[in-house]
């Protein structure tokens, strides 16, 4: 009875459900599954559960499991596991396929050929509607998608595409070359997966060709795994912008030694860049000496900095991500944040002298040398925050990394700076 | 001749070269474009060449084209537009319509009314697959999607789905009953996108219907729309995480005002926040003005402290936002990151203390200061970090506020205070 209440459920449903119970449990539940179901369970599980599973059932079954896999959820599977499990898995495979999964292990991570799988409609243009009509109504069944089908030559060149939509509408004695698409919008198997989602997001498909060399068709690349690497391009990204090694592993899941390994590098770094500033400070000794009140405005003229460039930073970064943002905008994004800093931080600056002058009755000297400060130092942290990023890109380097802790640092060192400066000029101390 | 080449284009293509021209040359272009072209066209313009075109064009062009929108692009549309223009365009439509247009204007923003469109192909349980694909055949072309068929009884009542792939695959014969799917997973007019990108990623639909309180079929959301509000919402949670208000327009189209508007607020409290950080110091003049030299480590522990922080609280907001973590999961995290903290923070600590004691020869009392305080202050970061974005939800805030500039705010406070009150112990100070 649990059975039947079991298989009412969505696979992926199933899949939750499995993740729950001990491994063991989950076993005896996954083996009550029908056949067909239970791939696209595995497909689902956690890396834990399938190498659980893996090695609890006969050779038979996995081969069945394989053989229902789509190829790039078993790709991505044999990926995780252990030499060992793979070699047992692949000795039961023929000749052929065993080649077609070493060239697909082969794909570098993060690129089409890692994301594309193999289980498309491949049509010829001499077919009428009709013909093609009978050919997916028989191995529709085990295709990725059905929804779009490919036009290929005799050497499975890619010549055109087809929706089913097309097909459903045309005529039967119609041909495919006469309905087909002919500008097809492909990519290459090497192609970076953040790439490739663009072409996705703009143009509204929901599978994409990707070609050889040779502009053979290899695979296809759906929707769904590119919705997964839009989440995993923007988690990469939040991780590097908080000053951390990206990690595609969840939280929960993650060892401390792993996250301390992830975290030490940059606030290393950083902490030794922060070394610096104190030398700054070190180098103005003799003013603070004299007015030690100087003090008390460092944490906010050193905070107020960083926000304000971080803001920037992140607009900048997140407008590269989206492709709305080029590198030749940099003068246009100095110009745009000149603006924003300069009304933004006159404002901050007369907000403070009142509280400074009117409240705390601060001496005059010291709310000006404090709020002239601020005005400067909230200019230069929206230029440096605005501009770093597009530096960084033109560099090569990952815009994500220019954000709130880089620019943080930098704007510590430049605000003690300008402040230690002013204070020196406008209080008169050498 | 330029018209046939820039017909051969993709829609999105010829949408994306027309913004590159100047209004009155986009226009030419735009009505040079086959009728059927242009709508798609239409509706991947900016809303200024919108604007431009339909005060320009006749109202028997402006009735095709808002024949040919898709329903959610048209109110989309509207939405952007003057009352004076959708008066204008309004008052061409049927009585019928109109009342639609209304009350799809009226759904809540960033609600699944707000994303679902009306073109789905509904079929009844009793035809048979072939009456099916026939009705499909004759109506298909209009539909925003026939890839999933929706199976209503007489009162719209959601009964099942069924694809288009179930149909191909199917005998002729077979009713709709008889191989529609009767768990349907749909969601109600008025849920948060957020949750319903959750939906399509879980598991991995291209569409998904949407019902009233009823349970009549409204409309049906596309995962081309999703992909966009996956990324709005990636958006949010970057500008809320680097304390802006979030903007959906584009950083180069946004005014100045709007740019200086959005930052200022939080710009504003933080700033004023810092301003007790400060008064920390100023409490603890004494100890400062007795060893001056203290303040050279200010930047370094406050900066650290702040990273330290930022980094847990990221992949805190993070895990939440890709429904990882939970709000019960609150001292796993406090257990998880007072590990990783401990091991971060004496590590750094040991680095800094090699390089204050042994290469710069500072005094050992004070190295022992700054070191004790470094790993303090590490610890109390991380977990301030982790824990305040969860505590955030719970009081049914966003977490994503409490990101770095919040994180670094506090931090800094904590900082300073942890660091003077060790000054004066180790030191000695009154
Ligand atoms: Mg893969
Ligand atoms: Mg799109
Ligand atoms: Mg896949
Ligand atoms: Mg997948
Ligand atoms: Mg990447
Ligand atoms: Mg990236
Ligand atoms: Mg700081
Ligand atoms: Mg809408
Ligand atoms: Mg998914
Ligand atoms: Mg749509
Ligand atoms: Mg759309
Ligand atoms: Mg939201
Ligand atoms: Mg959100």
């Amino acid at each position: 009875k649990v059975r039947e209440e079991v298989i009412e459920l969505n696979a992926i449903d199933i899949a939750e459900l499995l993740e729950e119970l001990d491994t063991n449990n989950a076993l005896i539940l996954f083996r009550m599954l029908p056949k067909d179901v239970s791939a696209e369970v595995f497909a689902n599980l956690s890396n834990e559960n399938q190498k659980y599973i893996i090695n609890a059932i006969t050779d038979k079954e996995i081969q069945f499991i394989m053989d229902e896999l789509f190829f790039d959820d078993m790709i991505d599977f044999l990926e995780e596991m252990p030499a060992s499990v793979v070699k047992k898995i692949i000795k039961n495979t023929k000749e052929d396929e065993r080649r077609l999964i070493n060239q697909f292990l082969n794909y570098p991570a993060n690129s089409a050929g890692s994301l594309m799988t193999i289980e498309y409609v491949g049509l010829k243009k001499e077919m009428t509607v009709k013909q093609a009509m009978e050919y997916i109504k028989r191995i529709g069944i085990d295709k990725e998608t059905i929804y779009t089908c490919y036009v290929m030559d005799v050497n499975r060149k890619l010549e055109g595409i087809v929706s089913l939509r097309k097909l459903v509408v045309s005529d039967d004695d119609k041909t495919i070359e006469e309905i087909m698409d002919t500008g097809v919008i492909y990519v290459n198997t090497h192609d970076d997966q953040e790439e490739i989602a663009h072409v996705f997001k703009k143009y509204n498909f929901i599978a994409l060709p990707v070609v050889d060399k040779e502009e053979r068709l290899i695979g296809i690349i759906t929707i769904d795994d590119i919705v997964d690497v839009i989440e995993e391009e923007n988690t990469e990204d939040f991780h590097k912008m908080a000053a951390m090694e990206p990690s595609e592993e969840e939280y929960l899941e993650t060892s401390v030694i792993t996250l301390a390994r992830k975290r030490i590098v940059w606030l290393m770094a950083l902490m030794i860049s922060a070394i610096f500033t104190g030398s700054i400070i070190s180098k103005f000794e003799s003013v603070l000496q004299s007015v030690v009140a100087l003090a008390a405005f460092m944490p906010m003229l050193m905070g107020t900095g960083g926000n304000a460039g971080a803001q920037s930073a992140t607009l900048i970064i997140r407008g590269m991500a989206l492709d709305e943002i080029e590198l030749s905008d940099i003068f246009k994004v100095i110009w745009k944040e000149l603006r924003v800093s300069s009304l933004v931080g006159v404002l901050l600056s007369l907000v403070n002298f009142i509280r400074l002058y009117f409240f705390q009755h601060v001496d005059i000297r010291i709310a000006m040398v404090v709020c002239s400060t601020l005005i400067v130092v909230v200019i230069l942290a929206k230029i440096v925050g605005g501009t770093l990023p597009i530096i960084a890109k033109t560099l090569k380097l990952d815009p994500a990394i220019m954000a709130s802790p880089m620019i943080t640092t930098i704007v510590d060192a430049v605000s003690l700076f300008v402040y230690f400066t002013m204070a020196s000029r406008i209080l008169g101390i050498a």
